[in-house]
C-alpha cells in the first residue's frame, strides 16, 4: 500500500513527532506537513526511533498542492453528524472498513489529519474522495491527534503476526495418549474414566497448544508415567 | 467488557494523561496505576476532557496486589521472541484476537502495561493467562505506551458505527430509470445504449448510496430530464 500521512497545520512539535514514531512502527515513511509548527525538542524526543521520518518530512504552504499528488485522498474526522455540514463528513468508513476499501487498489493514497483543534478545513473534507472516522463514545469523541493516527496506521499496515507452529495432530494424540495413562493410575470406575479423558483432551484442545508447548508438555508427562510406574 | 486498565510503573505524566483520554474515548473508565510518577500539569494537559479518570485513579505500591484483583489478566509486550525468556511471552495473541477470546467471557479483565522503557517485568508476564502483542514493524517494533493502549481501547471498545440507511432497491431502480431516460436522450446506437445503462448501474451500484444521497440524486436527476425534455 503506497500511503503517505499528512498533517494539516500541527501546532504541537509532540503529536507530529509521535506521528513519526508509529509511522516508523507500522512501516509508513512518508510524512507530509502542511504549514506545521516547527520541528524542535519535543518533535525529536517524541520521534525516539524515528529520526528518519523527521529528516525526511516534506513541508509545504498549502494543502492544494498536496491534494492535486495522490491518487485517492482520504480525509479523516472525529466530528460526525449533527452538524449543518454533515452531509460533507457523510457517509463515512471505519479504519477497518478503509483496510478493505484500499486493500486491493494500485495508486498513491494520502491520509489527511487535521489540526488538534479545528480537525481538518471544510475544503479538504470536500476535496477527499472518502471519509474515515474512528467509532468513538459520544461521551468524548475527539481523540488525541497522534493515537488517531496510531489507529489508522494500526489498521492500514500490511505487517501481520509471523506464524507460530501450532502442534500437529500426531503431536496431540500423543499427550492424549499419556494424559489417558495417568488417568488409568486413579482408582476410578470406568465410565469416570472417559469423562475425565474426554474433559482433558477438550481443555487441551482449546488451548491450542504450540509445537513447543506440546514437545514440553510430552516430555513431562512422559516422566511423570514413569515415576508413576 | 468490564475491563480495566493497569499501567506499572509510568515514568511519565504526559502518557498516563494520554491513556486517561482514550480510555474516556473508547468508553472505559478505570484506570490503575503502580508506583507512578506524580499525576502533575502534563498529566492534567494530556488528559484534556478526561480529568475525571485521573481524579478516580487508583494507585498501588506493588503489582502483586493488583494481579488476584482480576479473574483475567492480560499482560501486554512489545519484545517478542529471540530472546532466552522467549517461552514467557509465547504464543500471544494480536489486539484482534484478544478481542474475539474475550467476547463472551464474564469476569473482571485487568490490561497491563509496562513501563516506557523496560516493559512489563518477568513475574507479571509470568503471571497473566494471555499474552497480548501488537504485529510492528521488526525495524522498529516497539511503540508508544500511550500509542499502543489506545490501539488496545480502540480494539476492545464495544462502540460501533452508528448506522446509516443505505438506498433501498426501490430507491435505486428510480435512479436507474432515470439515468436510462437520460442515456436515451443521446443520439446512441441501441446496443450502446444498453451497455451504458449497464456501466451507469455498476458504478452507482458499487457506491452503495445512502438514502439521503439517493435521494438528493434522484430529485438531480429528475430536474435534468425536465430540462431536457
Amino acid at each position: 500500500m503506497d500511503l503517505d500521512v499528512v498533517l494539516v497545520e500541527p501546532k504541537f512539535g509532540g503529536n507530529i513527532g509521535s506521528v513519526a514514531r508509529v509511522m516508523k512502527n507500522f512501516g509508513f515513511s512518508d510524512l507530509f506537513l502542511v504549514n506545521p509548527t516547527e520541528i524542535g525538542e519535543e518533535a525529536r524526543a517524541m520521534a525516539s526511533n524515528a529520526q528518519n521520518i523527521l529528516d525526511n518530512v516534506v513541508e509545504v504552504d498549502s494543502v492544494e498542492e498536496l491534494l492535486v499528488q495522490f491518487d485517492y485522498r482520504v480525509a479523516t474526522t472525529g466530528i460526525r453528524g449533527e452538524t449543518s455540514d454533515r452531509h460533507i463528513r457523510m457517509p463515512y468508513f471505519t479504519p477497518r472498513e478503509l483496510k478493505d476499501k484500499l486493500r486491493d487498489k494500485i495508486g498513491k493514497i494520502g491520509l489527511f489529519f487535521g489540526r488538534e483543534d479545528y480537525g481538518l478545513p471544510n475544503k479538504v473534507l470536500k476535496e477527499c474522495e472518502i471519509i474515515v472516522s474512528i467509532p468513538t463514545s459520544d461521551e468524548y469523541p475527539i481523540m488525541n491527534l497522534a493515537q488517531s493516527v496510531a489507529i489508522l496506521m494500526y489498521e492500514l499496515s500490511e505487517i501481520e503476526k509471523e506464524e507460530i507452529r501450532l502442534a500437529s495432530q500426531k503431536e496431540l494424540d500423543i499427550i492424549y495418549e499419556r494424559l489417558s495413562k495417568l488417568v488409568n493410575h486413579i482408582d476410578y470406575p470406568e465410565h469416570k474414566r472417559e469423562k475425565t479423558n474426554l474433559m482433558l483432551k477438550r481443555i487441551f484442545g482449546r488451548s491450542e497448544l504450540t509445537a513447543r508447548e506440546a514437545h514440553t508438555l510430552a516430555g513431562w508427562l512422559k516422566a511423570l508415567i514413569e515415576e508413576k510406574s
